[in-house]
């Protein structure tokens, strides 16, 4: 037991705390889930302007973040993660508004039939409930996560990381006041008033407060979080993606679509890590493909065939395949065949996102059917393995589970549903 | 560590002995996947008639399991769900064949959109993977929920209670041949080769392996099984269901539903276990409800409002409305109005099933809204909530989660979605 030391009634535990905020949180959920669509979309739209608002009070507390971050010895990707500009800022703003305008995910009639017996049952989506999250240093993420939650009716428990706490936390009070502006409970989305680890430990304990568990950060945060969490979790540890070139390839599609999903961001988790390349093309496909990777700058790693064409490639070894590098290198493995490359993303993938480059649609059909990921792409590029990109609006990030949501988690898979279920007096027999 | 008494690898411990059955699972599932649905139709075809084929050697088993649970001073009740009978058999194997003649629930197109830039989106069900079932003493669970399993493409790891351990065996044997006479692999379907305790546990931790746990039994069971699960549990815990009698009820359905709702079946989870009565309606209402339901031997609890109408109703106290009884057994109060009826059901229901029955349509539609259980019915019996009722053709229990499914979960629901994404070349900008 923890005394909370900056917020809540004072000499509460992280306990009484978790437990106070959980009840808070569902009798605002309850009465968010009530709420016509028109007012989460006037919140939403309220809370792009408290935030823009804010500019000022946001800047100086993250400069406090900064500081303190620095002051801990923060790498520069770190601080980069972490820092606010007025144009970021207006950019997160954006972002709610982008949400507000996004078609509301409840109330969906997802299926509806009639019994011999005349019952008319519908499926009809409604909120999960609520939803805890916990992230690092980015502290954009408090408004998007929020937002997104908060149009699909969810309320949010956030914890942030330490870092971003005192960003979080005026981001916090700019969306409370715009909740409260627009008739919602404040509490709707609330903040751990703890920066300390303990509040996390809390959160995912609190089984009857909170239906959900969404973790946005680095993988060791996510694994932590699954490993503790009483609640189900929405979240994908690895992103180990693979292109396959299949011997039917275009070859200009094959260089093209390589080279993007490799290098246009390295450090997504769509981005791919490991080219599969049909033996018997490789001559014929590999070399541009490698004077290109090369000439960005990228390091590659191949087996001894792939080293056989160029030597400016790096012997791999079997830990490779299974390396999400988030960086400018890529291993390459020739192999013979669609069965061959299926089964190695079988063996080494991470079922997230994996693209066939083929001309062939018996190929492109086989690879699609084969493999087992959130995202199976054929003839494009890996790194399209995005909500925004999946015409969703936005994205609470990408889940590499089997339950509930595979793939970007977007505002509509931010429900669930019941069943009406309408008679004229029916009993069964 | 337990040694495994009665099969594996000699000397196997428990977590060997499921890190092995869980490599034979997935292994399994990766092929059963890859099956056209024809190949799954015909393996459930044949685990039927391999099944009553196998009648006299599962009367054998069962009897030894029988005379077990007997000589263990097991209740009647207890020996009733766990005796088999040559036509309990055969409706086991028409259950199978029943579930062979359901649509295939693989490969659907759930949803499908272009993308500006020519991107082809499908959202196309797929199976979960790998589910562990764990039941008590009903040796037809072994069946019912091995074949939905297999008509949705998952494996599944069965866990028998000790009670029924050498009926499920014999069982999962037919079931086995079956699957290899189709040319799938027997471990599509497979037992946890041990009765002891260790072997729940094993499983409750296989994340590696196993991907659903599906608990069916009592509450002391399922309870025990989500607090303990490292894998996310799809359950309901309770089913505290009501029937609220609004002032515009018809008399003669509030009669009908409300003793239908409670006596029908007391023992099943979607039966009522509190009637809620506007109380300007209770006097019109209530008494033919009470008679019938007294002559029908049902004890009747209710608050002081509704004593005052018939003596044979008892006090209920405090812990009636959050009690399921399963029993002959209802408690009764009368509330003022549909809002009291919501906070009612809001504060002391489970979230599973409830009723109104109300001729006013406003008064329907904000029941319908405002009650947040996984079935909300109307002018019909709770007793519905029955995946056959829905037309599911067969379910493997009811959810009273909030998330991947709630409500009868059957084929459909044990599916999970990829997306597969077609592109003629496309990377992104």
């Amino acid at each position: 037991m923890t005394l909370v030391p900056d917020a809540g009634t004072a000499g509460e535990t992280v306990d009484a705390m978790m437990d106070r905020l959980g009840r808070q949180a569902r009798r605002a959920q309850r009465r968010l889930a009530q709420a016509p669509a028109a007012v989460r979309t006037d919140a939403l739209r309220r809370a792009a302007a408290h935030l823009k608002a804010a500019t000022d009070r946001l800047m100086a507390a993250n400069r406090e973040d900064v500081a303190q971050a620095r002051g801990g010895g923060a790498t520069d990707a770190f601080v980069d993660r972490l820092v606010l500009t007025p144009e970021r800022i207006a950019a997160v703003a954006d972002g709610l508004s982008a949400i507000a305008d996004l078609p509301d995910p409840l109330g969906r009639e997802l299926a509806r039939w009639d019994r011999p017996n005349g019952l008319d049952i519908a499926r009809v989506s409604v909120p999960i409930g609520v939803i805890g999250i916990i992230f690092e240093s980015r502290p954009n993420v408090t408004a998007d996560a929020a937002g997104l939650c908060l149009r699909a009716g969810n309320a949010t428990i956030l914890r942030p990381g330490s870092e971003s706490f005192r960003s979080a936390g005026v981001i916090v009070e700019a969306l409370q006041a715009a909740l409260v502006d627009a008739g919602l409970d404040a509490e709707t989305v609330q903040r751990i008033p703890t920066a300390d680890r303990a509040g996390v430990g809390a959160l995912l304990k609190a089984r009857e407060h909170v239906d959900l568990i969404v973790p946005r950060g680095g993988k060791s945060l996510i694994a932590r979080v699954a490993a503790e969490s009483q609640i189900p979790v929405l979240k994908h540890l690895d992103g180990i993606c693979h292109v396959y070139l299949h011997e039917s390839a275009d070859p200009a599609a094959a260089l093209a679509i390589a080279v993007n999903a490799k290098m246009r961001r390295t450090s997504i988790c769509g981005a791919a890590e490991t080219l599969l390349v049909d033996r018997t093309a490789a001559a014929r496909l590999l070399p541009l493909v490698i004077d290109e990777l090369a000439a960005l700058g990228c390091e590659l790693r191949g087996d001894d065939a792939t080293r056989a064409l160029d030597p400016r490639v790096l012997p791999a070894d079997e830990a490779d395949w299974s390396t999400e590098y988030l960086d400018a290198i890529l291993s390459i493995r020739q192999v013979d065949g669609i069965d061959a490359a299926l089964a190695h993303i079988d063996r080494y993938g991470s079922r997230h996102t994996d693209s066939i480059v083929a001309a062939d649609t018996v190929a492109v059909d086989a690879f699609v059917a084969g493999v087992d990921s959130a995202i199976v792409l054929a003839n494009a590029s890996t790194q399209f393995a995005d909500g925004g990109e999946f015409g969703m609006g936005a994205e609470i990030g990408i889940s590499t589970d089997r339950l509930h949501a595979r793939g970007p988690v977007g505002a509509e898979q931010l429900t669930i549903y019941k069943y009406v279920v309408r008679g004229t007096g029916q009993v069964r027999p």
